[in-house]
């Protein structure tokens, strides 16, 4: 495979840049053939020093600039059913960050979008399903070395939250990698969702929930737990145990290089999600690239996003109203069906 | 401190025997001076070796044999409440393994006479305070450098439960420890419980809710979360994570060796609690000894043991309700106000 | 940048067919432009699969091949002094497979003849410098919060050595990764060498002294110590504990996800280098592609090929005559300095 | 065995005080008979709040007392041989801190005088034999799973050495006790030594070779290396690593609590050997009194004493030396044939 893959990237801000530098100068086999922003300058300055990519204002016209034969959806939440729906007008493959439509209805209508087009064009950005410990755990219990899981004990710990994190934020964004990674881990859907809600600390901002412990059932009768915590100061840590039949299984304590100083032994804990998943973003895109160079879909997909979407929305009543809530599903339709 | 304290056990199953070896060969500053079991037999084995202990097959007559001047009570939980009574009428200095009395009504009326004495008399066998692991997080929470503890995270793993073990002993039998770990680690009374019941392991016998995922809210707004799993399988696991407003603790995954064979890197994980516990059961008799031989009564008290009790209770009813359940603890006498 | 780097392979064994791979799957900015083995159906059947890449017999045919612009020499090591040489003649970069040449004499040709060039065209494939670990090692000596180093303690250890692998090799091929490591990581040469020999493992083969255990000293008064042991029969265990005046960092003992079964816990240990290292040549092809298109040479020079071949050359005599033999390094050309 | 063991302490210094104590409070079966110091103060206020224990200033006094039936040497090295010899002609069993008798000629003199009386009477206190990760160790090594041991890799780190430690020290006082460990791990006499000296420490006070590194031979072709470093000023740190022929095993690095802060994980480091070995010396003393009760001796023998001095001795003249030195090691009496 000689040729590279045009690639377009909606949405040149935090992400969209750092996907642009990806494709440029980590991953194989692609290149980047037009960037889209509102901000034209944002988008220029995505690109500097690299030759020949056009940017432009216009999600739509990037799809339609020469050389796109694939586009990476980095915009804002609200923009992405439209960009979603325009890549599959054009029978685009597409890379779409998460959420993929914030609310379960756009999600759904995405899901049907793709559903008439009878085959799958849209891979979401759950990158968990890359990250190297995550891939050693779902080999492990997909194994079935250790029996049927029983529970899942979640941990989701960030230093600060931003400017502007709302309570519900913490299920809707934080929770929704948990609730990905557990549907992807057990292969089941969630039903039902309770919210914890210990008196919040004192490191968080007036009025934030924080932390919330968020209960999940599984249609297999597995319990999954999570602790979201995202103003914990002290790092970011993401862990999970697998509790088992016949064993238990445990990620995200990995340490590297042990140092012992007067007074005790350290090992550093990663302080941002940019740095613990690093090579899985790395890894995400590339195999990505790879697959859609072979004409093929691989990864997340458009239904396992409305269901992350869907779940989330039920999380985030249970917070607000205290109470046990089960989670509605719509049909699964067919195309999603596991191989 | 020359002369030994004379200790009456009463009691010579596998807990008894075990205090009595303790007591003659382990502890420092005690003799055993009396056993009592009804099995004269099983008495009479438990002192074999040992000169001049005599046995009897009624508590009461023990606790009147020359030379006793306290009584350790490892006889089954139905005898407690008479055995602690008689002790209290003869102002002897009582060690009790827990449970301290099944059932919060008998548990009260310990309470409740022990008040009346106007002294405290009874220090409860919650072994894990005298645990080295618990103590380190016990004093790192005291000492404030986390800030106030949040969260609570618990495991607790048997190889497999013992013959006739019911759903219920898995809050009232197994969680008993998490319970007044928590109330002691927080200073806090545990004010409702929930119980959540995953489908039970297969390796569980017919019947047994195993594991169970049991939450508990404290009168400070923490969470304390408990997985109890008594057919694991694999290993008996405590484990304590506090999670506090500025850092986090762990205990319960020390490890000593590190053995690397043809595959991986090993570390043993106990498979039975007198092998974890061990030295916690050591130095609670020996810290019992010591105070005894000071007059004074320190460790857990009778409010420990009735609110352990009490709240083992409210987590029965959540178990079999299936919903969150208030705890409802009586007025705690001004003989046990924190000092 | 948007136009990939040429590249010839020299060799298509195990390591170069590996390397073109990487070129063409994982690397970004780079492409196959050409491959050389003296056996043309291995040749061919590395570059299976990928359009419009020239396979040849003869080394300097796949230099003179449009489009070369770079070498990437992976052939046996008695044939790199000739394709290094003929690399310097066409002004190519290269990356040299490690031992650079056996035999210092060879190896100070090579420096020799790139110090008449005036300009350094030739990287080392030493690739633990880009390994994640020993940079962090790197930089947290580097950064000088541990103070000098004065010790490192090395292990090396493989599962079983290859067939025909002898006892000088044990100190030529294994330990040469230490010796350049060692260099790297304390910035001085090492002066001179000791080699113990106990008792051999049962497990080695008939005659060969394994495990050996072998001290340098450094021209800064550092001791570096390094237990070799091919035929450990349990894993591939690469690890390094520096010893500073004010603590002291170990790597090596990384470990990611940990499985409790019965009887223990269990962490994996890699088996093979290629699994431990797979990162690191990745990151060392890819920072070689980088710097290459930039114009730069970066990563171990000729100098550090001579100095190792002359090191572990010095090795092979202590280890003949069981004495300290001090090392004689010729002088180093001016093109080395440390910048 | 109701009777309590009354034991003569000799010297009331540091250790002796702590002994003292230990007797008294920790340790059950035995009783402070006498304590002898020159000091009469210092003897006086070991023994302060203890009923009816007689001081004196002569050691044989003490052995004389009243009540006396074992004696515990713990004053300093240059009264052990005679207090060995007084305790042999009294016929009373003995445990001896280390060293036994500083310089091996005295040391000898003690062998060959118990070895005349024709019966074991002296215990010599090398703690860790009763240290919970060493008996892990060599029971896992007598076990035989992990085959023949071929090295041990041991590191002795102290936080600061006291006023007045000499180089030779490090070996003769410190590196004594991985000589006795290694002894009784590997069941072999050591049999020539070697001390490397890095540049010391800038922490290492004025003239002090500190660290050095100690390369020790033994009878069955092991080797056995010990990184010694007296002021490394960041702990308490005793590691030793088996590498034997079908696995390897670390004692050294036990955890406990883990705790995570901003910035990083840490583990505490005990800051002295009496935190790291407290335990040890509880069970020593227990062990050595549960014995002398039934009228065993078992722990290190006098003969282990003796060979602790002796590859001591050759130690410092390899240190002065540079070069590697013989152990020249008297015949063994049979009376210290292994059982």
């Amino acid at each position: 495979m000689s040729e590279l893959l045009g690639v377009a990237v909606l949405g040149a801000g935090h992400m969209g840049a750092d996907h642009v530098r990806r494709l440029d100068r980590v991953v194989s086999g692609a290149r980047v053939a037009a960037v889209a922003d509102p901000d034209a300058e944002r988008a220029k300055a995505a690109v500097a020093g690299m030759d020949g990519v056009a940017t432009h204002t216009e999600a739509e016209a990037a799809l339609d600039a020469p050389g796109v034969e694939a586009v990476l959806i980095a915009s804002p939440g609200e923009a992405h059913e439209e960009a979603l729906l325009a890549a599959f007008a054009r029978g685009l493959p597409v890379l779409c960050e998460k959420p993929m439509v914030p609310g379960s209805a756009g999600a759904l209508r995405v899901v049907e979008a793709e559903a008439r087009l009878g085959r799958r064009l849209a891979q979401i950005g759950f990158m968990r399903r890359y990250d190297a410990e995550y891939r050693q755990l779902k080999s492990l219990l997909d194994g079935g070395r250790l029996g049927r899981p029983l529970m899942l004990h979640c941990t989701h710990r960030n230093v600060a939250s931003p400017p502007g994190f709302t309570s519900a934020m913490l299920v809707e964004s934080s929770v929704s990698h948990e609730i990905d990674a557990a549907r992807w881990l057990l292969g089941q859907e969630l039903t039902a969702v309770t919210v914890l809600r210990p008196r919040p600390s004192a490191g968080a901002p007036e009025g934030l929930l924080d932390p919330q412990f968020v209960l999940f059932e599984t249609e297999g009768g597995a319990l999954v737990d999570v602790e979201v915590f995202v103003n914990c100061g002290f790092g970011y840590e993401v862990r999970c145990e697998a509790v088992c039949e016949a064993g238990s299984a445990r990620i995200g304590d990995a340490h590297t290089m042990v140092v012992t100083e007067a007074g005790g032994s350290r090992e550093e804990v990663p302080q941002d999600y940019l740095v613990r998943f690093a090579d899985a973003y790395d890894r995400e895109v590339q195999a990505w690239v790879d697959a859609t160079r072979r004409g093929r879909v691989t990864g997340a997909s458009a239904w396992d996003g409305y269901a992350a979407s869907a779940v989330a929305e039920a999380g985030v009543r249970a917070l607000e109203t205290g109470v046990r809530t089960a989670v509605d599903l719509a049909g699964r339709p067919a195309l999603y069906d596991p191989s």
